[in-house]
C-alpha cells in the first residue's frame, strides 16, 4: 500500500466496517478503515445479543412475513446463512459465546419477549440469543466491538485511519467508484481504492433533516452524537445509489435529558408503574409487550388532532419502585464514563429529571398536565390492580396499586437505529434504481439494512457482521481496474495555478536544499532509466514513428533514438517511453514522478 | 431549435410541465416538453380546485404548522406569492374563472369540510376554492388541462414530442445537467438542453417498489396507469440530487375493482352507510371527518397485531342509499371514456362488484366476514342511530338506522399521489444533499412537492402550476454554457467504429450522389469561409504561432496565413480558425458539420 491508497477502503469503523476489514483481509488485499473516531459506532453501545443458529428454511418463511419487501428474499437468504457460519469466524478471532437464559427475558422491564410481535407465527426460528463474553464479565455490544477491533488493529494488512470524514465518492471514467475523499484534520485528501469501497457507515441516528424527509419525524437517538449522521445516505446519493427501507427503525424507549444530546435508555426495576399520554390516559399494556414494539404505540400520528401527540408520552411510577432500583440503563451509553444513574433514582430527583410529589394530581401539575384526569387514571389503575383486570390487558400477575409519592418523567421512543440507505443485493453490492450494481460500491449494515417495517431483537448486530463479511469479501475478490490517476486532492483553481507557474518559473536551483536536489537528480536519471528501456517496446515506437513524421524543428533528443524533434513532440515521445512498461514511479497524490 | 435541441427542456406534460414550458418560452427561449403521452396527468383527473387568493401572511403560518420541515419556510411563501399571480394568468391565458360555493361542501359525501384538520387554525387563510371553467360545464381538472395545453401546442417556441420518455439526465464536464436520454419508438436519443432541463413528471404512484422502500407500503392509485412510475426519483437520483418529503401522500378512500388497475373512487349518494374493519367494528365517524383525512385511519398499523390490518376496510350501505345515486365518481378517472358507473347501482350488482344480502350477516359471508360481528355492529349503530348518539361522535343528523337488503364493497385507501421528490429551493432549482443547487436542474409539481404529511385540498394542482411557472423562468434565465457536443444517442462500439472506418476508407467521390457532393461543396466552402474570418481572430493567432514554432514539415497550408506544416499541425490551427468565431455549423446529434 503505498502512501493514502489501498485495494479496498472501507468506510465506518463500527461492526460492519470491522468484519469488512478483517474479511478483505483475509482474503489477501490492502485494507483502509477511515472512521471519524475509534469508539466503535452503535455496534460497542449495543445489547450485544446475536443470532447465531437459526433454522435457515423455517427462518427464511419468517423473515419474508415481517418484511413487506416480496423481493428480499435472497437478501434474507444471504444473511441467514451468513448467521449459521458467523460464530466459528468469532471463535477463531478468540471469542467466548454464551447463550442467553431466560432470566434476561423475564427480568427485564419493559419485557423482552421471545418474539416481539407475537402474532407473526415463526419468530423462534431465528434461535436463541447469544452474546460475546466480555473481559469484565459485561458482555454487551462493547465485548463484540473490543474483539473486532483489536482484531482489525493487529491485522498486518489493515490500516486505521481516524479521524478521517468521508465526505465524498470518487468515480472512474466508466462510473465504477474507485476512491473516497477524506476531511482530515489538515485538510480534504483523495483515497484511491483499487477494488472498490465499503459504505459501512451506519444510520442517519444523528440528521434530523434527513429523518424529516424519510421518516417523516424526528426522534432522538441512543448513539454517540454526532457520530452515524447519515454520511452513507449522502455519499451513495452522490453515485446514484437507489435507496430502500428508508422508514425503517429500530426503537426503544427513552429520556431526553437536559444537557445530554443522547437519549438515556428507559428501564423499570419493578412493576409499580404506568404509561399515560399528554391526556393522562393510558393507552398500551406497560408489561405483556415487547420493549421493541411499544414505540409504535406512542409514534403514531393521532388522526383526530393530526399530531404526534404520544410525543412525549410520560412513566408514572410509586414509591417502592423508586426504592428498587435506577429507572435508566446508563451501561450502554455515550455517558458510561461520565456518570451511573444513582441506585434509588434520588440523585435524578434532585437534578429535576425526575418530578416527584405526593399525589397524583401534585404531579401532574408539576409535568404540566391535567390533575383531575391523572388523579383519575391512576385510581382506575389501582381499581384495576386491586380487582386483577385491565382493560388495556395487563396481566393481573403485573399489577399492584400505586402508592404515593409519585414520581413522573417524559417518556419518546428512541432511535436506537435508522435502518433505510442504499440498496443491496445478496453479495452486499450497491444497487442503482435500475437494479445494476454501482461497479465499485459495496454496503453493509444498518446502512440500507434488510429489515423493513417489523424490526426484531438482535436482527441489527448479527446483520452488521455478516454483511460486513460478505461485503468485504465482495471488494477483495473484485477486479481491480488498470492503475490510473488518483482521485485529485482539491479544488485547483485558477489563481493556484497561476500562483504555483509562477513559483516554478521563478525557482533556481540554487533555492532549493541540496537534500531536495539530490532526490531530483534520482528521480531524472531514474525516469531517463525507465524510458530507455521503455523506448524499445511497440507502442513506444508507434509514438515515435508519428513524431518524426511530423518532421519538426530539431530541438529535442527522443530517447532511445538519434531522433530530434520539436520540444513538444520530443516530450510526447519521451513521456510515453517512460510510462511504456508501468516501472517509473507515480506520486499517488500529485501523479508525477515524486522520488521516492 | 435545431433538430432535437433546446434551451429549455421539460419531462413531464402535466399541469406542472405545461406551466413550466409556457412561462420559459414567455421568456423567449426555445422549449421542447417531452412526456409519454398527451393525456394529462393527474392534473387531467383532478377536481381542479386552485386557491388564488391566500392571505399570505397568515397562510404561511398556517403551511408552517402543516409542515413539519421547519425549513421550508421560503418555499411555502414563494408558493404563496405565485398563487396570487396564478389568476390573472390563467385568465391572459383564456380561462373563466369560478369561485366554488359552498353547496360543493355540504353536498359530497364523504365530506370536503372547510378546513381537512379542523383542529389546526388558520386553514380559512388559503382562501376560497376557484375553479376553471371547463367547455362542457365540466370544471374539474379536464378543464385547467385542456387550457395549458391548447396554450402549449399553439405556442411557437414550443415543440411537443410523444411518446418519448425520460430516462436519464445527462450531465456536462463540470456535472451541469445539460441534456436528457429519450426513450421513442425508434430508440433511445439524446437532447441537449442549453439552459436547463425541469423535471415536471409527477410522483411514484405507480411504482410499488418506491412506495414499498420509501412509504413503508404500497397502495392502489388513481392516476393513469404507467403514468407516474416514478421516473423523476430516479432521474433525480441520476445525477445526485437530495430528495425529501419522500412519506408524504394525498389520499382518499377508493376501490379496486377487477380488471382496472387504477382505483376508482369512493363517493356516496346519501347517508345510509358505515365503514367497518377486517373485525366488522367502525372505527371512525363517516360523516365528520374529512375526506383527505379518513385514509389515516385505515392505513395506521395496528400496534397489536402488527398488521395494517384495516386495508381494506369494508363500505357498508342498505337499500335506500343504493337506491340514491352511483356510489363510485368515475368522471375524473381513467376510465371516465370505458363506461360510467350505474345511477342505481344495479350493474355493479350484477358484475359482482357489489356484494347484495338480505341480511348483514349474509352480507358478512360474501365478503368474507364475520356474520355475528357485522350483526351486532350494524345492530348497535341502529340503535344509536335512533337514539342519535353515537360512541364515535357521528352527528344525530347524519344518521339514520339501516334498512335491507344490504350492500358492501372492500375500501381502500387510494394515491391521489405521493409527493416526495428532489429537494427544490424557492426558485424551484433542485438541490444535492449539501444544498448546493445542481446547475441546470429543475422541479416542479407533485415531484418534490413542498407538502409532508398534512396535505389541504386543492394544494396540489396549485402548486404544479405556480412551481411550473416559477421553475420555467428560473431555467429560461439560466446562463447556457458554451456550444459542446451533444449527448452521445448510443453507445458506439469498437466494431461499428470499424466498419464505419471502413466504409469511410472505401468511399470515393462517385459513390456519392450529385446532391450529396453539392452539398459537401458547399460545407467545405462555408466552413472555409468562416475559417478564414476566424483566422483573423486573436486566439487563432496564439495557435498559429505555436504550430510555426513547432517548425514541422510544409505539407499543408495553414488557412489565413502563408505558413506550411505538417497535416496534423495544419488541421489544428485551420480548425481553430474554422470554430474561433463560433458561426460555423454543427450537427446537433454528431457535432459535425452537417451541411445545412
Ligand atoms: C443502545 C443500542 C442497543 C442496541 N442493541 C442491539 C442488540 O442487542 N442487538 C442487535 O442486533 N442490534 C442492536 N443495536 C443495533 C446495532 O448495534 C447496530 O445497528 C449495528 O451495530 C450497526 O453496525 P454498523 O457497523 O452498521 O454501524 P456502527 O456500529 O454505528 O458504525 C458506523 C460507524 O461509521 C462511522 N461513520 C459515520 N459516518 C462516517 C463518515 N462519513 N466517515 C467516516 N466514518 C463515518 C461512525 O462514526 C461509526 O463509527 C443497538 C443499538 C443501540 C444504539
Ligand atoms: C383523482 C385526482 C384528483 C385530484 N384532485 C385535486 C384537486 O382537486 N386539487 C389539487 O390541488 N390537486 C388535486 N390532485 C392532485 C393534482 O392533480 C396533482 O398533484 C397535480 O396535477 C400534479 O401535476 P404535475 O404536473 O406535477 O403531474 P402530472 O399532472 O401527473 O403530470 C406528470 C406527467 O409526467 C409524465 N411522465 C412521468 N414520467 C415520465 C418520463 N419518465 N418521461 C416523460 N414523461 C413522464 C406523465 O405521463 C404525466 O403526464 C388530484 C389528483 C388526482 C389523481
Amino acid at each position: 500500500m503505498t502512501g493514502y491508497d489501498a485495494d479496498v477502503v472501507v468506510v465506518g469503523f463500527g461492526g460492519a466496517g470491522a468484519a469488512a476489514a478483517l474479511s478483505a483481509a483475509e482474503h489477501g488485499v490492502e485494507v483502509l478503515v477511515v472512521d471519524r473516531d475509534t469508539r466503535g459506532g452503535n455496534t460497542a453501545l449495543s445489547g450485544g445479543s446475536l443470532r447465531l443458529r437459526p433454522d435457515v428454511e423455517r427462518a427464511a418463511r419468517y423473515l419474508s412475513t415481517l418484511s413487506l419487501d416480496r423481493k428480499a428474499a435472497a437478501v434474507h437468504r444471504s444473511m441467514l446463512d451468513g448467521c449459521r457460519d458467523l460464530g466459528g469466524w468469532l471463535v477463531r478471532l478468540g471469542a467466548e459465546i454464551e447463550e442467553m437464559n431466560d432470566a434476561f427475558v423475564t427480568n427485564t422491564l419493559p419485557r423482552v419477549l421471545a418474539s416481539p410481535y407475537p402474532t407473526i407465527a415463526g419468530s423462534e426460528a431465528l434461535g436463541p440469543r447469544f452474546r460475546v463474553r466480555g473481559r469484565d464479565g459485561q458482555s454487551g455490544g462493547d465485548a463484540v466491538w473490543e474483539l473486532l477491533r483489536d482484531a482489525v488493529l493487529r491485522h498486518p494488512r489493515i490500516t486505521v485511519r481516524t479521524p478521517a470524514v468521508a465526505v465524498e465518492l470518487v468515480r472512474a471514467g466508466q462510473g465504477r467508484v474507485d476512491g473516497v475523499r477524506l476531511r482530515e484534520a489538515d485538510g480534504v485528501h483523495g483515497v484511491r481504492a483499487r477494488h472498490g469501497v465499503v459504505l459501512a457507515c451506519g444510520g442517519f441516528e444523528y440528521d434530523r433533516r434527513l429523518q424529516q424527509n424519510y421518516l417523516g419525524f424526528s426522534l432522538p437517538a441512543f448513539g454517540w452524537p454526532g457520530g452515524n449522521d447519515g454520511s452513507g445516505v449522502r455519499l451513495a446519493q452522490g453515485v446514484g445509489a437507489a435507496l430502500w427501507h428508508m422508514t425503517s427503525i429500530a426503537s426503544v424507549l427513552g429520556y431526553q435529558l437536559p444537557g445530554l444530546e443522547a437519549a438515556v435508555r428507559h428501564s423499570m426495576p419493578d412493576l409499580g408503574y404506568v404509561y399515560v399520554d399528554q391526556e393522562c390516559a393510558r393507552f398500551v399494556d406497560e408489561t405483556g409487550v415487547d420493549f421493541h414494539a411499544i414505540p409504535m404505540d406512542l409514534l403514531r400520528m393521532n388522526p383526530r388532532t393530526f399530531r404526534r401527540d404520544r410525543m412525549p408520552s410520560f412513566l408514572v411510577f410509586d414509591e417502592a419502585t423508586r426504592a428498587a432500583g435506577p429507572i435508566a440503563d446508563t451501561y450502554l451509553t455515550p455517558y458510561r464514563d461520565e456518570f451511573r444513574w444513582s441506585r434509588d433514582n434520588r440523585a435524578e430527583i434532585e437534578r429535576g429529571w425526575i418530578a416527584a410529589a405526593d399525589t397524583p394530581r401534585e404531579l401532574a401539575s408539576t409535568l404540566g398536565l391535567d390533575p383531575d384526569a391523572l388523579a383519575a387514571t391512576v385510581e382506575r389503575y389501582n381499581a384495576g390492580a386491586a380487582a386483577g383486570a385491565d382493560p388495556l390487558g395487563r396481566a393481573a400477575a403485573d399489577m399492584r396499586p400505586l402508592r404515593g409519592p409519585f414520581y413522573g418523567v417524559a417518556l419518546w421512543p428512541c432511535l436506537i437505529n435508522t435502518q433505510g440507505g442504499p440498496r443491496r443485493d445478496a453479495t452486499c453490492r450497491i444497487l442503482d434504481p435500475g437494479g445494476e450494481p454501482i461497479p465499485g460500491l459495496y454496503g453493509a449494515g444498518e446502512l440500507g439494512s434488510m429489515w423493513t417495517q417489523l424490526y426484531p431483537g438482535a436482527g441489527n448486530l448479527t446483520e452488521a457482521i455478516v454483511t460486513g463479511r460478505t461485503a468485504g469479501a465482495a471488494a477483495a475478490a473484485a477486479l481491480a481496474p488498470p492503475a490510473g490517476p488518483a482521485p485529485a486532492t482539491g479544488t485547483v483553481t485558477p489563481a493556484v495555478t497561476d500562483a504555483l507557474a509562477a513559483f516554478v518559473a521563478d525557482l533556481r536551483a540554487g533555492d532549493l536544499p541540496e537534500t531536495a536536489l539530490r532526490a531530483a537528480r534520482r528521480c531524472v536519471l531514474d525516469q531517463l532509466g525507465c524510458a530507455v528501456f521503455g523506448s524499445t517496446l511497440p507502442w513506444s515506437a508507434l509514438v515515435r514513428d508519428y513524431v518524426r513524421d511530423e518532421g519538426s524543428a530539431p530541438r529535442a533528443l527522443v530517447w532511445g533514438s538519434g531522433l530530434r524533434a520539436s520540444a513538444t513532440l520530443a516530450a510526447l515521445a519521451n513521456a510515453t517511453a517512460g510510462h511504456a512498461f508501468e516501472i517509473d514511479d507515480l506520486h499517488a497524490g500529485a501523479c508525477f514522478h515524486p522520488g521516492r
